[in-house]
């Protein structure tokens, strides 16, 4: 099984910091924002500097570490507070991707579970949770990419939409995991990258990570996605999410519902690669889900590059919703929910079991 | 009924030359390019100085016009070559567009019914045919979108792709031509622009149009197009052409398949406004359309801004077919062919009729 690559490393702790990659200008330029408390992590995922719904995750544990090692020598007082901030910042910081609330979760059940009074050993508890997150992504990302690359059988040519990559967790990736494990099985698997705007996760994302991979891929334009698949050149779709509701639907990045659609119309499979932590089983349905609306700059243009002419009004949804009967499984850690089993409302007795 | 708009004009002829305002850098800068050879004219469509079917159709009728003047007072030999050259230099500027080849073919037809030895006198009967093409799109428009404005009613927001303005034409426009028609009689009517990746005619010129009319107008990514569907937020979609086959397969901008299926899928109506030109029964179905792919440099960024990450491969469809089953309306200056009617194969009736 292909280990995580060292040429992409979302986010790593070094000297009491939590170092991520900039993801708003890769990869015209490989630079590092470091944060060292929750409020500056908080900052970084609002901002994408880090995103993906398991990298946001990480991120959200190491703030609730950084603000621990920074409060340790308050009060009790003092430090039960900050804490209590420390998770309302990071639960605001981007409402749609599950993962960021799983974490906090953990984190805070950690914090509750600790007895201790010496508020040096909490904030290193907690930092080994964090850490602990964040191997535990990579191990699980290794794992649903394995029962993916199953699904995928030699000279696939898989499109992906987003970046559900190394780069949208701590390593590895969901539905790149998927690739990567096929790849490394050697199936000849090549990759159609959708350049996803506003944000271009695809184009400047996706299309990196493959190069660095030396995995084939191809990028095309999002509204390319129909064209492609009416000439026949896409087998299989593999995307990410960043919430699963309890009866399937997929919350992940706008323009996964239309590739869905289209890829129904072509008998194409569509597969999701997520693990158990994104499943949200405290919601019904996927109109339940929040759906986050971004600035309208992202939509203007491309960061300080605007085109758009000006006074037209903007909407930049930041996901939309694609409904169950449109997905053909669901790959995580723990196997492959079939389009069946989602129908039958089996996703709950599957993540509990 | 609403006037060209004075400002959008497209192209008009000035002291002896063809000025086009030029399309790659609108809205940031209003400028216009002279041409006044058919090279140079060939030139202007290769490079989307100038863009859409029926503008693309005018400027290659005053391509000839040009060149005709330029070589009036050659010898006949010279004249007869060098007009011939220019017929062929224009029919390969680009390829899927019909009105193009049937302006060349119109103003074949005008060159070889003028029975006259005297170069000018051609020259300068070329130039009032193409006056005159320029002068029918107008009133072609104009005419096409009355009979869609009664498709549209008060209150509907109308999704369109691309740019199938008065940018696009000589005036007025096809598809917004539909709209201006539907605002003009008092209809109150909000569009949807899909910025159209890659050249960002959406964004860039659409919006741009609507902004100067005061037509409501909120701009989306192509890939939000579904969920704007989704969230029963369009009525309507009315899209151009650059071609549609005897059956009624309809080539245009890509990304128009997509917006198509997703509409169905809603039952959404999907209408096509294009002039009869823009029909050819010449080709059976939407397959035989020859599809541009245009340089990969157009994907890799917008312009001079690349972001796409170095070494990924690109490709650039300029346009896909949607098949004829997915059309509600063909709006033509003639009448609106219904989907019925194109079902039972009855188009080429309609255009001879």
């Amino acid at each position: 099984m292909a280990d995580v690559s060292e040429n992409v490393i979302t986010l790593r702790w070094a000297d009491g910091q939590i170092v991520m990659i900039d993801q708003r200008i890769l990869p015209m330029t490989v630079s590092y924002v470091s944060a060292d408390s929750a409020d500056s992590v908080a900052r970084a995922i609002t901002d994408m500097v880090i995103r993906g719904a398991p990298a946001i995750g990480c991120a959200a544990a190491y703030g609730i570490a950084l603000e621990a090692l920074r409060l340790q020598n308050e009060s009790k007082e003092q430090f039960e507070q900050g804490m209590r901030v420390a998770f309302e910042v990071l639960a605001k910081s981007r409402p749609t991707a599950v993962n960021l609330f799983w974490a906090l979760d953990r984190m805070q059940a950690a914090l509750q579970s600790i007895d201790s009074t010496d508020q040096k050993k909490v904030a290193e508890y907690l930092l080994d949770q964090a850490h602990l997150i964040l191997a535990d992504d990579v191990r699980i990302n290794q794992r649903l990419g394995a029962y993916g690359a199953a699904l995928l059988k030699s000279g696939d040519r898989v499109m992906t939409h987003c970046n559900a990559g190394a780069l949208a967790t701590a390593g590895y990736g969901t539905a790149l995991g998927v690739i990567r494990a096929a790849v490394s099985e050697g199936k000849n698997i090549s990759v159609i990258v959708n350049e996803t705007r506003p944000f271009l996760q695809g184009a400047r994302l996706t299309a990196w990570e493959m190069v660095q991979e030396n995995i084939p891929a191809t990028l095309i334009t999002d509204n390319m996605a129909g064209f492609m698949m009416q000439a026949g050149e896409v087998d299989a779709v593999v995307v990410g999410a960043d919430r699963v509701s309890a009866n399937g639907d997929v919350a992940n990045k706008i323009g996964t519902y239309m590739i869905a659609v289209l890829a129904k119309r072509h008998n194409i499979p569509f597969y999701v690669a997520c693990p158990i932590s994104t499943i949200d089983l405290s919601l019904e349905k996927g109109s339940d889900i929040e759906i986050e609306e971004r600035s309208a700059d992202e939509v203007r243009g491309f960061r300080e590059n605007h085109w758009a002419a000006e006074g037209v009004a903007i909407r930049n949804p930041s996901f939309d919703v694609t409904p169950a009967e449109l997905v053909t499984g669901l790959i995580t850690e723990k196997g492959v929910v079939s389009s069946d089993d989602l129908k039958r409302g089996a996703l709950g007795q599957f993540v509990r079991g």
